[in-house]
């Protein structure tokens, strides 16, 4: 590995709220990092281009060098329309498919989604096909069943560096949303942000939303019910909450992807993990965990590989 | 029935957003009605006894014809809290705790709400207990499953004027919600009024979430996806919406409370009372429709006799 040590690469992950800029030298490792709040939504108004250039410059990264970027940097409504590679498909077939980008003075190229366009269950990825092929690279061979939580939770299926087929569960946003606008705001308040705290009644959400995820809706209310009738505080019920809608969506996936039981690959950070790995033991399932920081760092390098911005195989 | 055809009661629905009054004669037929947008939220503020009095003063009724009220109206946050009761009770256990408000020149009494303490599934009514007794005067003896649809869409057991547990499903208030302030708003623009028009994506949805209930939460972002990858159109993609959380509804409740078939009594009105219908019979359930504005003023009539507001046996 020649000139190890000096940057070879800029690796972008381009969220809707937020994106983070890595330098990493032609080994893959971290020289520099940036986070900043310009994610799509901004970005929109202020130039791709100028935020980019501005944050690399910060990272007193040289001229010329080349930049791969994944997530909603390539959505219509993004950057450049970089558009969704259909599963299934090979984590190789997705990276060919990144699309150049008009910059000025360096390559840049933006990595596509994916798309289940099966109409039982349409779904789209954009942004976690990085964090997969990230991931995959310490799973070893055979089938794997990755959970990757979030705003909107992805559990995705990967065979031999295949993606065969993934699903969305709508967890962090239905938690912010019926916090935030729904009569469950009354019961929470300001106390959205505790919720981790509350183990027991985390805990207590999780078991009824694992074992009743077919009434979900109505186990919602009964937060509403719990406050008028048995004075549950508001860290409490925000904690019924996260645990209701968390044990729905494993719920559900355990039941469409891994049958009575089998592991799953938690591809999480912090305490999203820690709140993931407790319920995802609960629900009976092995979990070995991945962070997902290192994952999409891991899977951009993958992806610069496969473009020719770095030396070595994918 | 001395007197009939002049005022013997005025009948109160208060809601959160909305009121109806009533005049009644004294065998509860209607003699004159007026609508409010002065609910609950709106009677707080520039309260309650004005509001009440302007109303029947409008509608011609005579000095101090006695009123009785259900609804929000007795909500901590309302007139006058008339503390719930609790299940299981009778119909005339509940009008019996009708709670007595102080009105110069006129008898109110507010009656209470109804709830289920046990910690497995906590859960309160309020308005609904006085439509439960009108409609289950028409429904002979033994056991029914009532569905009330709605905001909170309840579901209740009632056997021989005894009630014995409810649940709610949040699904109106859901549909709302999830329309307005989730990702799902992209897909739906302002076509949430044109759902109930696109009966094919209604039945798509409902299929869906009487089948699959247990994922709900990710077939909500399938609407999202349908938008992207297949051009579902705003009004289908409320039609889908609205069907998915009806089909969830319908399942989860039908486990509880039926098994595998057997009859409910709808309580509904209008539009809400045609899709709830073809719902319910697409799940299997036999469905007998009770009007719901019939239903609330029976309850009423029935809450009047046991208060001996109005002559006869409740």
């Amino acid at each position: 590995m020649s000139d190890a040590g000096a940057p070879a690469l800029a690796a972008v992950d381009w969220g809707t709220s937020s994106l983070r800029v890595w330098l990493l030298d032609a080994g893959g490792a971290v020289l520099a990092e940036r986070r900043s709040g310009e994610g799509m939504q901004t970005a929109r108004e202020t130039g791709f281009s100028a935020v980019l250039e501005r944050l690399l410059a910060d990272l007193g990264a040289p001229a010329g060098l080349p930049a791969i970027v994944c997530g909603m940097a390539g959505a219509r409504q993004g950057w450049v329309e970089a558009p969704y590679a259909d599963v299934p498909c090979t984590l190789t077939e997705i990276f060919d498919r990144a699309v150049p980008v008009e910059n000025a003075g360096r390559v840049v190229r933006i990595v596509p989604g994916l798309a289940q366009r099966d109409r039982a269950s349409p779904d789209v990825i954009r942004g976690e096909e990085t964090q997969i092929a990230g991931a995959v690279g310490g799973l070893g061979a055979g089938r794997h069943i990755l959970c990757m939580p979030g705003t909107h939770s992805k559990w995705v299926e990967v065979e031999e560096s295949r993606v065969l087929g993934f699903a969305t569960w709508m967890t962090g946003e239905l938690f912010n949303v019926l916090s935030t606008h729904s009569i469950l705001a009354h019961s929470i308040g300001e106390a959205a942000k505790e919720a981790a705290a509350e183990k027991e009644a985390f805990r207590d959400g999780l078991s009824l939303g694992l074992e009743q995820a077919d009434r979900l809706t109505s186990l919602l209310f009964g937060i509403r019910a719990g406050t008028l009738l048995h004075g549950l505080r508001p860290a409490a019920a925000a904690a019924r909450l996260s645990g209701l809608l968390m044990g729905a969506e494993i719920a559900g996936a355990k039941r469409r992807y891994l049958g009575a039981g089998g592991s799953v690959a938690l591809v999480a950070s912090g305490v999203l993990a820690d709140l993931y790995r407790d319920a995802l033991t609960l629900a009976g399932l092995g979990v070995g965990t991945v962070d997902a920081d290192e994952a999409v760092r891991a899977g951009l390098v993958r992806a610069a590989r496969v473009n020719g911005f770095l030396p070595g195989s994918s």
